[in-house]
């Protein structure tokens, strides 16, 4: 009963395929073989519109280049406080930004409200003497299981767009946003206000492969050589391109994420009053306090305390691989343990 | 009836003379003139032990390089919530560090208090993906008008060099603060556990000099090197020299602090249940509402509402050449308001 | 006749084979799976010492990540002029190590000589209005096709470090170095004074596969971190760790570049007095005028002028799956042309 | 005989006057005082255009502003291998720009010519994989004692402008250029094409005053915030705003100039066949051997090897309050030794 993190998923047996078909002969590199032009035209058939695509091995390097695309040194990004931007990247927002500040903005399920957005940008209004709000960004799925709609995306663009800020969206999990609200991609990013995001494949089925969308040129700064500057061009990038193309042809994306939240959903519906958060997407989270979290392991299952050791409450991540019997064990043990 | 701040005050007239004195002839320029060399004899005497100096022109910039010089850029300063680094140095710190994170703790007069840094400390606690906490920032006396105690300090390094973190205080109202404690400058500072601090001069009666003084070598990095890089390095040094040779001679730092603080003890006594923070140097925090304010604005006085337009609180700071009958007058005004 | 890149070339079937393999199941993310345990061994084995390894999947992450953790952001890198870190890497050097700067050095094959090293030594000596000499970088095979035996390395070395200098070799191609001289990887590096390494696997085999070698704890940064802010952590590490494993496993490394290498030879044989400089590795350098260029081009033959249009210099690389028929055609064209 | 640098001079009367006229009572904090406004006016008069100013105290900041106000992180910046930026600050370009790299280019009196301009922008065209040339940057006078004219500047202009790169002029000495040229400020720069100067006063008799000049907003970025984020804004504004105000009030820092040029140029023509460039401003360089001039020293006259020691080459500057018979001394050495 493995929930620790879709990190510790395996590769789809697809993804795996077209590896093997990619690994034929020479291609150029750097990104002009033809998979890479294959992978560019299947984003703007997903997103519906000419889009820019640049292909990373890791969510954090999607993440920080984009979030540097859109500020200066001397920026403010404003996100919620348990972003993975946050408290997980050790700082490379930071970093590839040349120390941009993250405005820090609290709300449940770690989404941002309306409200809370336009009091953080009463913040810093100190003219010169402040870093200088430009970018919000925000992660759909959310840290806490949460997805945003396409409306909640609107109303935060336009307030952002109304203060001159740029809109980043997180995806890493994006496919579980989308699986849970049955929107169109489209619907939630560009159209909701998006001008970038960081689109998300290796938690839900690839080996290592994250594509910044870059909706808006005119606001997204020199995104291929804050790629290239960071090491993020793969030489043999047709072997990222061919994770990508398998993991968007066929719908395989949703279909994966489709299944780990329905296990997940199947999970809440099972805490019942344990669950600490709407369950919208793959991740679970329950506060039923430290005697059952104790009692759940003593049963095998494995998770991660959230936030912090003796908080009574856990993550319960589902995988794309997750094995049925593996939730129908941990359902077990809730009911038994709820008894 | 200007309480606006002290950066619009005059210089001291012994400074100007110093100045006036330094102007002689030749010298060596880049800090090997005898000036340097008699400023940093008086910061040994002064902190009753062996320093390093290195004077800068501004407050910002020896922050900055004081910070820089005790984080590497992924690590984390903690600091209050109101310190003159998070608020109002453009991201100075972000910029001299290469990009380490401010952590923000709260607390009333812009104090840290204990507990919230223990709590802080808590933060960023995993591993590789958080920032590590490397400093502690603490400004003497605060941006609340608030004086840390020398067992204050004592009590926060103590938690900070527990966890390996480095000590910095901004004191650039640093005689304001001693001037209230009556401390020496040697307890209030690395008897207490202080590793480098900025110490203040320009608010206080000079024209423009600071300086970064490092009492723990082993713990500070390249000051040397950050202030050149930075541009801070002052090619005709002995006139910043001059300045802080002038404001350290003959306890002019402290007789100009004492002033200050004196008047400002005389308005805070007024203010009575209008004060909004305990008054410990020479700047007043008054919260009497907004109309009392507007009131206050129309009989002549000037100063900021703390924080933002519509606070109802406002910041009254006394410098060091405040005129006696503009604090009569605004004495004055609030017995007639309170009437 | 394609003898562009290296980075055209195909994945190794051993390495594809492992990945395969390792896509079974859950695995520990971030490095903390079974197979990253083993690719430390096996480095460890190789270079007969205790080496901390840190994979990444490009080489200029390697390159800059090792930089970044030898030099402080006023520190200066001394490499060779035509060096890959000087100028196909965007600025990866300066961006990681927080603006560094790069101090060139001439000398034919790309090779750094000990004079050379001396003089740009006494360059950069104005006390803190220079920059710091921090650390050497030398590329091993280098961009010019040369090989530095470990007599070299070491006289290097011994330069470096008594001007108080780390170093630093760029592997990219270091099987093929190795392969020319038969020499042990652990003569080349660290016993000839190498601090820290970049290893190179993707040109060789590998899809893309990097590693630091840290061979000097001592004098090497927090490179976990570096990693890990820049992006360069992967969260599915199983999959880096198991192309490196496959690369070291029953010498594979060390096949595919003696074959590389044994191609390119027969190349430069027949190029005689068109070489341009000595072939010690997979790289052939020919220099015999635009007209024979134009000739070779119109039968087929693709490869870079180096450097830049008109120049009359090829690059001819050769891969580890280059085909013998294509050398062979080559060859022929040559003999054709020279006759 | 002191002739060591311009940086060891004292501060002219009419300045030191100027700063005890401006230490009258309150001013606002920042650049909103009066004297600043008026140095912003006497700017747009002396150039003859609507001008941005921005002072700081030191030439440093000033140049490193200017230049990262041109450039991105992965920018290149063209300068003569001479040139202070690359020499002298300790990185401060690099620092301020975020990792931008210095291009370097040769060509004697340290002054660029066209050819070596086109050179230079041939390489670092490999797209991505090469950091991006974006600004030119050039001294007048030159570290070298040479004088750019303005056909001179406008020739270089119009290669950069080609090549979409903007053009900063280091005008440390400046005053020196335009007292040797008999040109007009603004014919030497705008009007040649500079889209951003460093304008020096300190050398020429400030204490420490420099102004970053924006000819053109188009091109330039944000200053106010550069200046602010590096701790380059002084608090009390109206200090270094008088100082500059009394350096352009009545022609005094031509008059300056004028005079060190003039007795350079005794110097100079003293000098014969020693001299190793023409003395186009206030630097004189002589290259008569090293014997000869520890002749020089033994009799008196202190200056620098130029550049280090042994090179039998020395740098004899000339300060605006340099002694007529420190030069006549000088001049005799030169007559006796020559004899």
């Amino acid at each position: 009963m493995n929930f620790r993190s879709d990190n510790t998923a395996a590769a789809a047996g697809e993804i795996m395929a077209a590896l093997a078909a990619a690994n034929d002969g020479r291609a150029p590199s750097y990104g002009e073989d033809a998979l890479t032009k294959r992978v560019t035209q299947r984003f703007c058939e997903l997103f519906e519109t000419d889009v820019s695509v640049f292909l990373t091995a890791t969510g954090t390097a999607a993440n920080a280049i984009s979030i540097a695309a859109l500020t200066d040194p001397w920026g403010a990004v404003l996100c919620h406080r348990e972003a993975h931007i946050e408290t997980d990247e050790c700082g490379a927002p930071e970093f590839f930004s040349n120390g941009a500040k993250l405005v820090l903005i609290g709300g449940p399920a770690a989404k941002i409200a309306p409200d809370g957005l336009r009091e953080a940008l009463t913040r810093n209004q100190r003219g010169v003497h402040s870093v200088l709000p430009q970018a919000l960004s925000i992660t759909n799925a959310t840290e806490r299981g949460g997805a945003y709609s396409p409306e909640d995306v609107a109303a935060l663009s336009e307030i952002a767009r109304g203060a001159n800020l740029g809109v980043h969206m997180d995806g890493a999990r994006f496919a579980n946003a989308v699986a849970h609200l049955k929107c169109s991609p489209a619907d939630l990013t560009h159209r909701a206000g998006v001008d970038v995001m960081s689109f998300g494949a290796t938690k839900n089925g690839a080996l290592g492969a994250e594509a910044v969308i870059v909706f808006n040129k005119a606001r997204v700064g020199d995104v291929a050589r804050l790629r290239k500057r960071s090491g993020h061009l793969l030489s043999k990038h047709r072997f990222v391109a061919a994770q990508m193309d398998a993991y968007l042809a066929n719908g395989l994306w949703l279909t994966l994420a489709q299944r780990a939240n329905r296990l997940a959903a199947r999970i809440a519906e099972a805490a019942g009053d344990w669950l600490s958060h709407p369950c919208e997407s793959n991740n679970v989270f329950i506060k039923p306090g430290p005697e059952i979290l104790t009692a759940l392991r003593a049963a095998g299952a494995e998770f991660y305390d959230w936030v912090g050791e003796g908080s009574g409450e856990a993550r319960l991540v589902v995988s794309w691989d997750q094995k049925e019997d593996e939730v129908a064990k941990l359902v077990a043990q809730f009911a038994k343990l709820k008894h």
